[in-house]
């Protein structure tokens, strides 16, 4: 039996790795060169480096010139990058939740004045997330 | 220099391998024996069985026996396994949208009308995520 199409294993296979989640991580907080993103998640250098070539190989990230002699580059966010922020930022908050002992490492505030917590809702009904009633039209490619 | 502290790392630890994201689906289908887990991730036997008990042990799934004799069990999602289901939804339709060819291999309905599509808002004010300025008041436990 062959496993599911499934663009939950297809998104895995891109940035299913803890070095590149982490390394997005870095990237989405500023730390977009080579070193700073080594030293921040404490990758080590071979993995890094092919974790990078793979988020830059399918679109994630982008490398970006920033200095001519000696070349040298920084990673940038691409939209499909820029996607998987609020994916990442909800990662956090379980973690916070369910795994993390103590206080929230990291906290972010929204300019609507609170200590940012997020929930994801229907896009169309603004209802959260298990709200109502959720039926399978099609799952893996065939039609319930 | 360490590595941040940091609750995405932390929630990967947990969670952060293909075949436990993977797994996590299944029974979140309602798939919750071991060989229908197997059957529709591909994931071979040890893998899945080192998967499912690291998630049992941090309590994302718990085991339910089913069948006295001889003694069987499933897997059913904790708390902490249902907080997961809106981020998974929400790591499909990254992969639906940058990664996977063709049309959505899996399509959900909401009781609301309309195939569902998620977004991410800030709980206090709806603001959909990225809307307004966010800023760091902690960072890896160190204050900004």
């Amino acid at each position: 039996m062959a496993a599911r199409e499934c663009s939950i294993a297809n998104a895995l296979g891109v940035i299913g790795e803890r070095w590149s989640l982490l390394a997005l991580r870095e990237v989405m907080l500023g730390r977009r060169r080579f070193a700073q993103i080594a030293a921040n998640t404490g990758a080590s250098r071979d993995i890094l480096t092919a974790r990078l070539r793979k988020l830059v190989e399918h679109g994630v990230l982008a490398k970006e010139q920033y200095e001519l002699h000696p070349p040298r580059y920084e990673y940038v966010l691409t939209d499909a990058g820029r996607a998987l922020q609020p994916i990442l930022h909800q990662l956090m908050e379980w973690g916070d939740k369910y795994v993390t002992e103590g206080p929230a490492p990291t906290v972010w505030e929204h300019s609507c004045g609170t200590e940012l917590h997020t929930e994801t809702v229907c896009r169309h009904c603004g209802e959260p997330f298990g709200t109502g009633e959720m039926t399978l039209v099609r799952l893996g490619g065939v039609p319930r």
